[in-house]
C-alpha cells in the first residue's frame, strides 16, 4: 500500500477500505478525533480513534506536533465540517512532541514569535498557506515565461562589476578578514582575493540578461539579489528574489503590455490552483480587520483585490500627467504631503504613489516617461532630451511592484550618459559591445518577488513571505 | 502586424503573404541569401534579397551580427535545406556589425575564446543550443516537482551557520575591509557587521529544506550554492546551481526511486522538447570525435546516451559490494589505479567510480550504505553501527551526479554524532528541534545542476554550461 496524502484523500469521492497516511497532529479532542495534517493542503483530515481499544499510553502521546502513522478506512464523515474521515485501525507514534515545550501551541501566535521560530512556522495554517502560495507563484512565473517562448537564464550572483548602482552591496571575499594583504599604496590588495578582484553580491541580473536577450531574443532571470541597506522596515530585505525579463525588439509599450499580462496571469494561476489557501488567508484578514476601526478597514477582501487586478486595465499615466494631478491634489494644496510637489522633475515619494493608486485612480497604475536625472543610466532617452522610457507599476497597498525601461540602444548616447555619471567604460566593455554589434531596441523590467507574494497573500510584513528572512542584525537559521 | 519568430515561421506549413521578423544576420552569401536567427531556435530562416532592387549601401551593411528588420512573404523554398523561406520586400538595418571587429566570425571559435566573450557566445549555434537546453532542463525540474506535489522553497543564500562543512565558504561582509572593528581580544568584531555575526554564502540549502519537509511534506530547493575552493578544473565552479528535494516519511529506497525517476523525466523532457538543439549538439560531438583516435571515441552518440539512461534501470550496489568488485578488479590487481583499494572503509576516488560505471556496470550506478566516517554528520546510521544510509548516483563521463541520504531522525544519535565532530548544538538548535518535535524518517538528495546540463548537452567543461562562470581568478561580466 502506498502512502496517501491528506490532499488526495480529501478530494476523494469514494470510500476506501484501506488507506495509509503519515502526518503531524494538529489537535486531538475528546480522546477521539485527531486533526491530521501533512502539509499537502491547508485542510486537516479527521482520524477517528477508538479510545476503548487503544492503549492509554499511546493516547497520551497523541499531542499537537507529534508525527503519527495511521492505517484505516476512509468513510463518509458523520460529523460536520468534512466530507470524509478515517476510521483508525492502527496508529503508530513516529515522533513525539512534548506539549509542555513544543513552541507551536494550538492557539494564535504573534508573527514576531513565529519569525523567531521560522523553522517551525510552516506548521501553522497561515505560514503553510503563504509558502504553498509562494511556491505556486514561482511555478506560475516559470510557466508563463516558458509558455511564451522565453528562456530562463541564471545571472551570476557574485559580480565583479559595481556599475549598476542600484544600491549598497555586500562584499564577497576570502581574504584574511583581520589582516588583509595590502598593495604598496596601502589599499586592500584584491588581486590576491579568490577572484583576483573585488567582488560583491549582485543587485540585479539585468545587464547580464541583456546580453542573452540580444542573442536568444526573450529571456528572464529569477534569482536572489541583495541590498546592504540598513533599512529595518516591513518592506525591505537584504536578500530577496527578483524576476527580470528582457526582450529584444520590444519597446516600452510592449514592456508595459508584457508586465500587465504577466501579473494578471500569475495571480489568475493561484486563484485557480490555490483557492483553499487563499480562502483561508482571506478569512484570516477579515478577522484581523475586525480589530481595526471601520475607517481603516479595506474596501475589498483579498480575493476581491486579486480579481480586481485581473479584471481591470492598469491605468497608464505619464510622469508629467502624474505631477499635474499631484500638484493640484487636495493633500498637496492642504500641505498634507510630507513632500510637497511644486515642480516637474522631483522624484515621487511613496505617499505620492499611494495617493495616485489608492485615492485617485483606485487601480494599478503604470507611470512612464520619467525625468532622466532621477533614473538609471541605461534607460532610453526620449526625443525630448529630458525624459527616459522608464516605467513603474504601482499596486495598492504595496507601492512599486515593477520597475522597468526600454534600454538605451545607441552606443554614443549610452557612452555620454556613462561619462556624465563617471561610470568606467572599461568596467562595462561587454555591455557596450551589445550596442556595437547588432544593437536594437530592447526592454525589460524587474519585479521583486516578495512584493508579489505579499500582494497575493495579504501579508503585510515582507519577513513573513520568505522562508528565512535576512535583515539588519538577523541571519538566523 | 505582430512580429513572428523564426521558430514559428519554420514550423509553419502554410505560405503567408505577409510576415515580419527581426533578428541577427548569421551569414549573407551571393548578395542574396541571408541566414537570419533570432534565438528562438537553432535554425536560421533564409531570407532572399532582390539585390537588383536593393540599395548597394544597404547590401554592404548586411554583415554577420547585424540586427535587421525584414518584411516579406513566406513561400515554399526552392533551395535545399529548408522547407520555407522569406522573399524580402523591405529590409531595414537596425544595428550594424563591423565585420572587421565583430568577435563572432562565421567560423569555428575555440571554447576558450568564447569564454572570454561570454556576453556574445550565445550568438553561436553551440552556446545557443546549450543555453536553451539549460533553460528547458530548469523548467523540467520545476514541472516534475510541481506535478508530483512538491513545494518549491527558497533556501537562504547568506547563512550564519557554518555547520554543514560541505566545503570552504565565501565570507559576506560590509565591514571596512582594511580596518575592520576588533573585539577587546583582538579578533574581527562581527557583532558590528551587517547581520551582527559572521556570515557566509551557503554551500547547501538542505538543512533549511529539512525544516520545510517536516511541515509541508515534500519540498525542493533550486538555487545558487558556493564553494571557495581553489579548484581550477573543468568540473568545478565557485558558484553553481543546486537542486535539493527533501521528503518527509521517505526512506533511502524511496530516495533512490525519486532520484532515478526525476533524472529520467528531465532527460526525457528535453528529448521531446529540444530535439533540434540535441541533434545539433550530437553532430557537433560526432565531428569532434572524428579528430580523436578510434579507441578514445565514445561508444554511444549523445542521444543514444540519453536514451540509454532513460531506458535502463540504474544499478543499485552497496558500498561493501562495490569495494569487493574493485578489490578484485584487474586495474586494482595490476596496480593501475592511483589509489589501490585494499580495505573496506576507504573513500572512493573518481578513478574507482569511473571503473564501476564505465567499465564494470556500463550504466548509471547508485552506490549506497557508505561507511559512516566518510560521510556527513546528518546521515542516518544503520543498525550495523558503521554504515550510513547515504547514496551517490554515478553517471558515465560525469561521475557523481547526485548525493543524498536518509537523515538521522533520532535526537540522541544525532547529538552524539555532532559532539564527536565538535559541531556546536547551539549553532543548530533549530535543526535539533526537528528531532524533538514530531520527528520522522525523511530523506533527500542534492544534484549539481551544471553536471546535469553537461550530461544532457555533451559539453565537457562546466564553464561552458553556465552563462557567466565564476572560478578562481575569474568573475568577469
Amino acid at each position: 500500500m502506498t502512502l496517501h496524502t491528506v490532499s488526495e484523500l480529501l478530494s476523494n469521492n469514494n470510500i476506501l477500505p484501506e488507506v495509509e497516511i503519515k502526518g503531524w497532529v494538529r489537535t486531538f479532542r475528546a480522546n477521539r478525533f485527531i486533526a491530521l495534517n501533512d502539509g499537502s493542503t491547508i485542510n486537516n483530515i479527521q482520524c477517528v480513534v477508538d479510545f476503548e481499544k487503544t492503549d492509554e499510553t499511546i493516547l497520551k502521546r497523541i499531542t499537537t506536533g507529534a508525527a503519527i502513522h495511521i492505517k484505516g478506512e476512509l468513510v463518509e464523515s458523520q460529523g460536520k465540517g468534512q466530507k470524509v474521515e478515517i476510521i483508525v485501525k492502527s496508529l503508530v507514534i513516529l515522533g513525539d512532541s512534548d506539549p509542555e515545550t513544543y513552541p507551536i501551541q494550538p492557539k494564535k501566535h504573534s508573527f514576531e514569535f513565529l519569525r523567531e521560530n521560522a523553522h517551525l512556522r510552516t506548521r501553522t495554517n497561515t505560514f503553510s498557506a503563504v509558502m504553498r502560495l509562494r511556491s505556486a507563484l514561482s511555478f506560475a512565473v516559470h510557466k508563463y515565461f516558458n509558455d511564451h517562448g522565453f528562456f530562463y537564464m541564471h545571472a551570476p550572483i557574485i559580480t565583479g562589476s559595481d556599475a549598476e548602482g542600484a544600491g549598497e552591496m555586500f562584499r564577497v571575499s576570502n581574504l584574511d578578514a583581520k589582516n588583509p594583504p595590502l598593495t604598496e599604496q596601502g589599499a586592500v590588495d584584491y588581486s590576491k582575493d579568490f577572484f583576483g578582484k573585488e567582488t560583491n553580491l549582485t543587485v540585479s541580473g539585468q545587464l547580464e540578461a541583456e546580453t542573452y536577450a540580444m542573442s536568444l531574443g526573450k529571456v528572464y532571470t529569477f534569482g536572489p539579489t541583495f541590498r546592504a541597506e540598513n533599512s529595518n522596515t516591513s518592506r525591505h530585505l537584504a536578500e530577496f528574489w527578483m524576476i527580470e525579463p528582457e526582450v529584444a525588439f520590444m519597446d516600452l509599450a510592449g514592456n508595459m503590455d508584457l508586465a500587465e499580462d504577466f501579473l494578471k496571469y500569475v495571480l489568475k494561476y493561484v486563484l485557480t490552483h490555490n483557492r483553499e489557501d487563499l480562502d483561508f488567508l482571506e478569512s484570516r484578514l477579515l478577522d484581523e480587520e475586525k480589530t481595526k476601526p471601520q475607517a481603516e478597514r479595506s474596501e475589498m477582501s483579498l480575493i476581491e483585490k486579486l480579481d480586481f487586478v485581473i479584471d481591470n486595465n492598469f491605468k497608464r499615466v505619464s510622469y508629467t500627467e502624474a505631477i499635474d494631478i499631484l500638484r493640484n491634489s487636495t493633500p498637496n494644496k492642504k500641505k498634507k504631503f510630507k513632500y510637497i510637489i511644486n515642480e516637474w522633475g522631483t522624484d515621487l515619494q511613496s505617499e505620492h504613489e499611494r495617493f495616485l493608486v489608492e485615492k485617485h485612480f483606485k487601480c494599478p497604475v503604470i507611470l512612464f516617461d520619467y525625468p532622466a536625472n532621477i533614473k538609471a543610466f541605461y534607460m532610453r532617452l526620449n526625443e525630448d532630451g529630458k525624459t527616459v522610457r522608464a516605467m513603474d507599476i504601482l499596486f495598492p497597498g504595496i507601492g512599486e511592484m515593477v520597475g522597468g525601461s526600454q534600454r538605451e540602444e545607441r552606443l554614443e548616447v549610452l557612452k555620454e550618459k556613462m561619462a556624465a555619471l563617471d561610470i568606467d567604460e572599461n568596467e562595462l566593455w561587454w555591455y557596450l559591445d551589445l550596442r556595437k554589434y547588432g544593437t536594437a531596441v530592447h526592454s525589460g523590467f524587474g519585479l521583486g518577488f516578495e512584493r508579489l507574494v505579499m500582494f497575493a497573500t495579504g501579508m503585510t510584513n515582507i519577513r513573513d513571505v520568505i522562508p528565512f528572512p535576512r535583515t539588519p542584525q538577523n541571519a538566523e537559521f
